[in-house]
Parts: structure tokens; sequence; C-alpha cells
């Protein structure tokens, strides 16, 4: 047991080399650290700023914590720093206490696993980050940002989100307080950097890791976990299922910048061996109570897969595909009675709003293809889901709501509409949605597709798809893939609902193209090693990177080109004649012009850099 | 010469068995070339029939032509067997004559290329193939599918077009009269298999190919025709410049079993050595003829680059990004004169209908930048498309109408919606457009999410977008990567429009994955070897393939195990409780159920298989 526990920490520990190899320092020396000062010494906002050749510098939202910032050293053994732990504690209104023992169940482990491997003696001895005791609200306070926003108080969590979306604290708090954006922040989960969801703000994206009873180790979550917040993921939702749950969770929550989300009822099921109609409220309750202690801040509930909802689904193509969902209809169907989970609700809540545990209602009867998409099972859960959603902020407790699934592009809109009627205009976060069912392999596209357009619709965070959707787990290439590719999405959306930041980078980078400043469009570029890879497949040489041309045209002609020649000719003011249809006194205009264009050669060249 | 002729020749016969290889065959033989048959022996419409494992076929659209049918012995040097030969002569409309002597300007030989390498001293050598004389109509009499279907006649090409969409030839014949869709189909490219392009019928896409003078060769783009074809481009662009023009598109021609496009200003810009303006309506006229004799089946013509509206670029942050459009405003700048595409446009117009190529009338001025979307000098042109389209009709030329380009989501519906009023809803054929201009790398993806919008809303044909855009010319995996990405905006937007036979591909592949048929699943994808490459990655294991459990939830739990339960449990009625809203009975219900459900042993297992 103990050679396995140290084989375990020095194959850890060995990551630690690697996780700061891949997490330590941005992709391109063009990304640099910088840091905006809150009203604080201790609260100083990251970005992430872009420097131009010109000298000029473009901020960007950063989502990669401390691990690109030159100046700190990366040791996922002991984990990132406690940012919020000051801010916390200074509220006063917590305690700490001695917290639940963990349990070798806690890792699956209760039976001699099936598929062989030894368990681990002494889990806490698996992290070997500083000893912590777990906080909680005193006297089960409600230590919630939702209880705060609502008292009229700006935290410094919400100074800190307002700052990373430019937008004013109190607009943030009002936001908060009137249940249309979360802040998930586990008391827990001190080295979290605090970010917003909900409408108003700039659309987050959610990446899922997660080992599996057949693939994956610790080793591997930690680095995506990493990897995908280095490559733009919001928040990070570890879906492990099978073994070493307890342990590869406190490596993932000590080592992320990003809030963490779970499902409770994956691990509880794995205490009671697979056996869903062995699940009761009070495994329930001890996983949550577990997973809050680790600090958890968001945590996918599947409350609203009501006994009489479950018949609604034996006439669909797909049934029921969300695991969570299906979990609670086996339970519902074993014991003939309502999901515990809905019956126990309340006190749910207030185990919740004790550590700022964020609701993420689960949409466990979501349609699992095109053909079972805005079904009555579907929609009959949303309006449980919207019910549930204000017993949730009546106890304080910060909620958003989950959506869709598979559904085809003339679907999509009602799915927001009815969300943004039914739950209050709570924060909608959805999966996709796949607008097709025919193209595995490239998920991530055909639900790229129905998030962007959610998004723009109001949909506040976009849950990715990788292409092993469907398949298999994601690895680090697939986790990359389907972040970069759920980025594009998101900002497409911020672009169409005219977020203020949003389109100043579009044309940073169309200035660049136009200008042909290679090295910037490359720098500016979601994924600059992509993009400088794919243009020197065709134009190795260096020079080709300062060359007025690019492949498409090649250096005998470019249309940029001689739109520059038009622009000198006009300048900005070059629009009227064609204002004002007097078509005469352009063509008079033009004919000047023409002198001048012939007489500076009449050059439609480009000169060849050599 | 004749060494470099030979080895030219050489190289490109090598090709044909590349090309043989990996054109012939389907990626899967679960696919299976199908006819059906029309009402004539030499019109059969060929299917991709995807056989799946219950014995069952699912008949899909198939754009590979003879290089997929086994009975098929491909050889590029000799060419495709002509098809609609007998069709076209049967008509008794058209007339072969001694066509225009190819010249070696025509592949840019004019002056001594400043990069090298000899000319070529004969031409015609290049392509083996069968002689053949150009055809045109008699006396200059309009052969076009639009002038026979205003006469009522329904053609052997709108039959098999009407075959292949699952459409009625009286239906195909309506819409091509009213000029709302086309069917392009050069007399001289009898090896084409007929296909529409109109709102009414399935969204079609375009592949670009095309080598530049910086890069590629004729092996390489006859190669891409034929790869692009058998992932399903629709129609494919020549965009060739620099050298050998004239040869390659012969080539291509000979070998392409879908319409063939370009744009003749490239080659006419050639002729005149890049100097734009040198260009002249006799040059431009001399390099229509010599493609219409070729067999292009759609030429791109700039005409509505107006005078007036070039300065309108003038305040963009982009200004001209198409090719086309800045040739033709340096002509008009240097020689401030109108646009002379525009002033020959009836000339133009009594060329084409004698071979009845389609205009393509592109949008010189779209937007680069979604900055510049939607602007004055966009409409502007869009007005003057309209107009000409309207011409074109009056001769019985077939035409569609070329869109953006880069366009923000919340500016796509204006776009198609002015574009059905103003061009009375002739074909719309859209670049994308790309929703965002952030992601160089990534742009097959940031412009197939507003490709699949603007698809469903009307456009008809969606010209693919590679991930190489803006940054090289794409190779054969990114050929690949633009159609198969195109093909799923297409589709999802077939879905979304209702399409009759749209849904049920998706239908049957949702059908095969709830029941665990892993190899119909990847054999009902768009893309088989991508599917079944990365479930093997995860579960390499042959076993796995039937395995009734997937690596995302593992062997112990299985979501859709439960769903088929329930299934059992209430067979299709299964809903009435849930409908009726009358919890007792449906919980009564459910007691009874439950005593079944742990009677059958209460399992959530699903049988691990070894």
């Amino acid at each position: 047991m103990t050679t396995h526990d140290d084989a375990q920490q020095k194959s850890v520990s060995e990551q630690a080399v690697t996780a700061s190899s891949t997490a330590g320092g941005y992709p391109t020396p063009a990304w640099r650290k910088a840091y905006h000062q809150g009203s604080r010494p201790d609260l100083r906002v990251p970005f992430r700023e872009v420097l131009l050749s010109n000298g000029a510098t473009v901020p960007l939202y950063d989502t990669s914590g401390p691990y690109t910032d030159p100046a700190y050293e990366p040791d996922v053994r002991r984990g990132l720093p406690p940012l919020r732990d000051a801010w916390i504690s200074q509220r006063g209104d917590v305690e700490d206490y001695h917290g639940r023992e963990s349990r070798p169940e806690d890792d699956g482990l209760r039976h001699t696993s099936p598929r062989g491997g030894a368990g681990l003696a002494n889990l806490d001895a698996v992290f070997p980050g500083r000893p912590r005791r777990p906080r909680r609200g005193r006297d089960g306070a409600a230590v919630t940002q939702l209880a705060y926003a609502r008292r009229g108080i700006v935290t410094e969590e919400m100074e800190f989100a307002a700052l990373r979306e430019g937008m004013s604290p109190e607009t943030v708090r009002e936001e908060l307080a009137a249940g249309r954006a979360v802040l998930p922040a586990n008391v827990n989960h001190p080295e979290s950097e605090p970010m917003l969801i909900g409408s108003k703000f700039l659309v987050k994206i959610n990446a899922n890791i997660g080992n599996s009873a057949v693939t994956s180790s610790i080793e591997e979550e930690v680095e995506k976990m990493s990897w995908a917040s280095r490559w733009g993921a919001d928040t990070v939702m570890d879906l492990s299922t099978g073994r070493n749950i307890h342990t590869t969770r406190e490596w993932i929550l000590r080592n992320s910048p990003v809030p963490i989300g779970t499902v409770p009822l994956y691990q509880a099921l794995e205490k009671v061996d697979g056996r869903a109609e062995e699940l009761s409220w009070d495994v329930y309750r001890d996983t949550v109570i577990e997973q809050c202690e680790q600090g958890v801040d968001y945590m996918t509930v599947h409350a609203g897969v009501l006994l009489r909802y479950v018949p609604m689904t034996a006439r669909r193509k797909t049934g029921i595909v969300s695991r969570g969902g299906s979990i609670m209809a086996a339970w519902c169907l074993a014991h003939h009675q309502e999901n515990f989970l809905y019956t126990h609700f309340d006190e749910l809540c207030e185990i919740l709003r004790a550590y700022d545990v964020t609701y993420s209602l689960g949409d466990g009867l979501r349609p699992g293809s095109i053909a079972d998409a805005n079904d009555e099972a579907q929609f009959a859960e949303l309006q449980t889901l919207g019910e549930l959603g204000r017993i949730a902020r009546s106890h304080d407790v910060q909620v958003m709501i989950e959506g869709p699934g598979h559904v085809p592009m003339h679907k999509i809109k009602e799915n927001m509409d009815l969300q943004k009627e039914i739950c209050d205009e709570a924060p909608f976060y959805t999966l996709g949605p796949l607008t097709t069912d025919v193209a595995p392999g490239y998920d991530h596209i055909t639900s790229g597709i129905g998030a962007a357009m959610i998004a723009w619709w109001g949909t506040a965070m976009l849950c990715y798809v990788t292409p092993k959707e469907h398949l298999g787990l994601p690895n680090r290439d697939d986790v990359k893939t389907g972040v970069i590719t759920y980025k594009i999405a998101a900002h497409a959306a911020d672009v169409a609902k005219g977020h203020p930041s949003a389109q100043a980078w579009d044309d940073a980078l169309s200035d660049a193209r136009f200008e042909f400043r290679w090295e910037d469009q490359f720098n500016l570029a979601l994924d600059p090693e992509t993009a400088r890879e794919f243009h020197d497949e065709t134009l190795p040489a260096e020079p080709a990177k300062t060359a007025h041309f690019c492949s498409m045209c090649g250096p005998k002609f470019c249309s940029m080109k001689i739109s520059k020649t038009v622009m000198d000719m006009y300048g900005s003011g070059g629009s009227a004649g064609g204002e004002d249809g007097d078509d005469d006194t352009v063509v008079a205009g033009m004919r000047a012009k023409s002198e001048e264009f012939k007489a500076q050669g009449a050059k439609v060249y480009l000169p060849v850099v050599d």
C-alpha cells in the first residue's frame, strides 16, 4: 500500500514538472501578464496583454492564473496561493472546524475493485500541500455572494470580477442581487480568481475533464485543468467516475485558478458501488459535505427529474442521455418515490449556503438527439428547475440552470426564451447545443454552431464539446480544440451582443491583417501557435512574415495594396460622392485622381521580398 | 521543352494512380454506390447507400462521381465518360466548331517567368484525352437550362437533378424558370452530373482549389478536386493564378463529376502580366471564350464594382479584400472609366448563353472584417448585382449572386433578407460568413457558424473556408476539414429548413447510437474514418465496438440502458400520465412498475463484454 502511495506521489510530483512546463508561460512571448490594481494591495486583477510590433498593447481577459506569471514558481504539490483567504476571513462570518474524516470509499475503495489495483491507505497523504481545516458560515450563516449583494455589500470578489469585465462593481452587485448572474466562489477554494456568469457579462465557457472507470489518471486530470484554463476555460468541471475521485478532486482544487464544478451524484453512486437503487439522501448528503469542504464551487444537481416526468421519455428516440438524469430515474423506478434531491431540496440549500456553493440545476431530461429536442419531458423539467431556482434564492444560494444538448437551429431560440421566462433570467448554462447528429468526430463544430447562436440570444456560459464527444475521452489536444472552438463561439456572441470590449479585439487583428503585420496577426489570434505554423507551412521563409503579400494571391498581385491606394487617394471623406449619388462629381474627381494614380506608376504590384 | 512536356505528362499520369487510389472507393466498405433509374437507360442517378448491420440501407446524396463505382476504372489521362453528350446533342440546338487556338499566354507564358521554368511548347499535348471540338448554341441560340425551363421543357439534366433531390421534375423546372435556382451545366462539360443550387433544394457547398504563383501544381489540383468531391463538395472553383492556368483547368474539367467555377479575371490579369490597367474588354472576352470552350460551368464576374462605389471603401478598416474587386477598382482608377464588365455586360450575356455558363455575380466589395460588414459599399454593389441579374435572365442566362465575407452574427440575416428582396430570390452563394476575425487557423469554424445560420435563412450554396484561410493554401487535409465542416453547416441548415430528407439521416444515426450499434454509428457519420479512429483511441479492443457501453461512462453504468428499461416499462404510450398530469395515476402505475423493475434485478449495470 505504502509503495503504491509513494509511487503515486512520485508520479504526481513528476507531473509537477510537466504541468509547470506546460502551464508555465504563454504560448508566445508577445503575451505578457499584467495586473490592474484594485482598491487594496492584495486585489490585483490579471490581464493578458498582447504586445504589438508598434509598441501598443491590447489587454485581453485572462483565465490562466498565476502559472503564466514569470514571477510565480509553479509547484502542483504545494498548490496555488490562497488569493481570497484574507477577504473571506476578514468578513468575520466564517468559522473553521474539524471537517469530515475522509474514508476509503470516498475514493471508491469500499469494495475490492473488479479491475484490480490496491487502495490508498492514507488519502490525506496524497495531497502534500499545506494542512487546512474546512471553513463554513458560522452557525450556518449565508456566506454567499448573493447574500452580500442583497445586503448592498460589494465584496472584494465582486470588485475583482468587475475589473475583469470592465464593468462597475455596483453593476455586478445588482446583477448578483437580482439572481441574473452568479459568482461561484466556495469559501474553501480561496485559490480561485473571482469571475462572473451572467448574460450581461462576457460569455464564459466550461471545460469538462475527469477520469473514468475505463481510462485516465490524476496526473492527466491536473494537467488537463491547467491546460484548459491556459487556453481560456473560465471554469472546469471534474466529472471523474471510478476510483480516486476524492484525491483527484483535491489535487485539481488546490491547483485551480478557475472555479471547479462537479456532479456529486457520480461520487455518491460510486459509494454504493454503482447500484442506483441503493442511493439515499444520507449517502448523497455525506458526499455533498465532503465536496463542500474540499472547495467545489458549483454542483450539478438533478433535482428536476421528477417521478411523473420519467414516463415522458419512453417515446423518445434516445431516451435519457444525462447520466445524472438516468441515475435518478432509476432510483425513482426502484423506490416508486419522488426524487430525493427534490424532496430534500431545502436541506441541500442550507448546506450549500454555508459554503457558498452555487447550484447548477441539471437538465437530466435534456434531449440526446435532435429528434427529441424541445419535447414534453425537457420542458416539464425546465418548469421544475425554475421553481427550484426560486427556492434556492430564497435561501440566498446562487443558481444557474443547465440546458441542452441536441437541438436543431430552428428550435434553439425557444429554449433560450423559455428559460428566461421560466427561470427568472437566472444564468443559462448550456451544453452546445449540437445542431445535427450526423458528425461524430466533429461535434465540437456541430455544437459550436448552436453554442454561438444560443449565447448570442442570452446563454451566460457554454459547456464545451470536444471532437471526442460520443466516441471517447478527450486527450490534451482535444481539450485545446474544444476550448478554442468554444472561445470562438463565446466571442462571436460577445460581438453580436455588443459587449463594450468585444469588437476592439477583432479590429486590432483586422488592422494588423490589412497592414501585413504578420507577427501581430499571429499574436492577436486565439491560438498564435497554430496561426504561425499554418502560415509557415506555405511560406516558411522568415522574410515572408514581413512580406507585403500572402500565399493566397502571391507577390504579383494583392487586393489590400490596391485598397491602400484607394485610401491614400480619398482619405476618410472619400465616400461623399457615393453618398449623394452625384455621379458626375465623382467621375470628375476620379479623372483627377486617376492622373495621380498613373503618376505614381499605376502599381498593382507589390515589391517581392527576397 | 519536349522533355519538360514528357516530364509533366509523366508526373500527371503517375498522379492518375494516386488519384484513383484516393478517389477510387469510399472510405468505408459499408458505403455502396447505387443508382436510381430515370426515364431512359442512360439516366442513372448515383446515390451513396449506407449499409447497416441490420441489413437496412440509408440512401444519401452522392457527389463523388464514377470514381466510387467499383465497375469504373479511373484514368485521369483519359478523363471521365461524357455522361451528358447524348442529351446535349439530341436537343439539336448546338453546333460543334473549330474553337479558339490555345496560345502560350493562356498559360501565362508570354513572358519568361521571373521564377524560371520553361514554357509548354504544345498545350494540347498536355491533356492526352480524346480529341474534342467545342460546342455552342447554333447561331448563338440560348442553350441554357433557364431557356428550356421557361419554354416548359424538362431536360434530362432537370430530371437527373430532381431524382437526386427527391423532388418532382416539374418543381425543378419551375424553380429554374423563376430564376430561384440554377443548374450549372456548360455544354462543353458533359462529364458533370447535373445538380441544383436553389433555396428550395438541399444546401450545396463549394470547395476552392487552385495553384498560385507561390505554390502548388497541376497534379495537386486534380487530386484536390476529386478529393473534395469525394468528401461532399457539390461544386469546385479553380482559382488558379500564376502559370499553367489553362492546362490545369483542362485536366480538372475532363476529370470532374461536379460543376467547375472560375474567375476569368484572374487569367485575364495573367495575360497582361498582372498590370490591371492593361486589362481590356478584348482580353477579358478572349479569356471568357477560352474558358467557355473548355467547359467551365459558372464564372464569377465582378461587374458590380462601379466607379462611384470605389471611394466608398476608403473609410473601411480593410478596404477591398476581393481580388476581383480590387483588380476592377484598380482598372477604374487607372482609366477613370466605368467598369468594362458593367459596360459590356450585354455582350457577355450573349457569350455565356451560347454555352450555358451560369453567372456568379461577384461581390467585389464584400467586407474583409466584421467592422466593414453591411456598409454602404457592400449594399450599393448588391443593388447593382440585382440589376445585372435581371439583365442576365432577360438573355436567358442563369444567375447566382455572391455574398460575404466577414459578418458578425447579428448582421447576417439583414444580408439574406436584402439579397432576396434586391435580387428577386436568385440563389445566394456566400463565403462563410466569418463571425469573428480573431481566430486565424480556425476560420473554418468562425465561418461555419455564420454559414449554417445564413443557409438556414436561405443561402443556396456555401463556399467553404479551410483552416488555412488568411494564412496559406489548403493542403489535402485542409480541403477535407473544410468540406466536412461545411457539410455540417449545410446539413444543419437542411434540418432547420425542414427539407423532407434531411432529418432521416440524423434519426438513423441516433438510433444506432442508442442501440450501441457502433459500426453503424461510424458508417452513418460524415467522416467514418475519423469517428472510428477516435473511438479506437480510447477503446481499441475489437469487442468494444460491440460493447454495450462507451468510454464516457464505462462498463459499470450507462444512461441509455436505463432509458431502455423505461421504454420497456412504458412502451410508446408511456407518457399518458405525464400528459394529463394526473400524478396519482402515474405514481400508482410507478408502484406496480417498480416491482417489475426490482423483479428483473434492478440492474443499472451492463454486462462487461470481455
